[in-house]
């Protein structure tokens, strides 16, 4: 496939192409009701679920922890389902208390991938964090790109990662 | 995977169960600048595009014709690109000229699924429509979750629905 041009193009091709195993939609559910959308996504929709992670810094003060991130099998594909709080300045976009959909880009390179969309017209939001990512990733990074819509860019997750991955 | 139940729910359990081909996010670009978001997935994120429909009304008004449906592959999975007016009544969601995510969900028994789905506390949005829908199904209903997501649901493409798909 042919290198396109994109608009506010012109430097992407003098950073080296970054490999990306895999896009999941995140959906983002206005906390607690999360494990509701998960109940609802499995009941209605047949989806599976094959891993959890709930949110650290909240399991010690709820009864019910909050969702990092639930990852549901659902036709063959990965959506994450994820609890999102109004005040929380690191979620990935603003909801203002309605669900939001991002998009999860798993890379091993994600300074690159970062990167590259920012010099073809993206504009990185925040600085590429390590630890409690949504995607239960090891770098994260997070860029808007010219059409609005919020990519999440991490490294795929590893077993230590995600030894607090609990079963629903 | 035992049956859950869910809120609103309780009469899902009469409805037979219903297969799932597919689930695709697809992102809802303000018109006309879906073309130039496929370019960029293609160029930043090394997406490959393997179809396209374009809107069959305004093939003829417009010299770019609007993208109804642009599939790209990316990292192993299917998202969806396209075109979206903000006075097109008949569009998945109102963004308000923002980019918005739906999510497409692919399965033989549209009807099945919407009535499942309203069962357990979504509500249809619309009527169940032949035709020209853009996940390039047959037939294509809406449901909005009671967490606010909106699915189109819509039976898989067929050869002849998709005759009109064009190489980009």
């Amino acid at each position: 496939m042919a290198e396109q041009e994109v608009q506010n193009g012109g430097a992407e091709k003098a950073v080296p192409a970054v490999e990306f195993t895999a896009v999941k939609p995140q959906l983002l559910v206005e906390a607690p009701k999360a494990n509701d959308a998960v109940q609802f996504y499995k009941s209605v929709f047949g989806a599976e679920e094959v891993g959890r992670t709930n949110h650290p810094k909240r399991k010690a003060e709820q009864e019910t922890p909050l969702i990092l991130s639930a990852e549901l099998k659902l036709a063959g594909s990965i959506i994450l389902v994820s609890d999102i709080l109004a005040d929380d300045s690191s979620a990935p976009i603003k909801t203002g208390g309605m669900g939001g959909v991002v998009l999860c880009l798993e890379t091993q390179d994600v300074d690159a991938a970062i990167a590259k969309a920012v010099s073809a017209g993206g504009v990185a939001e925040g600085e590429i964090a390590e630890g409690d990512g949504a995607c239960c990733g090891g770098r994260v990074g997070k860029v808007k790109d010219p059409f609005g819509f919020v990519w999440l860019v991490s490294s795929p997750p590893t077993k230590k990662e995600c030894d607090d991955v609990v079963e629903a």
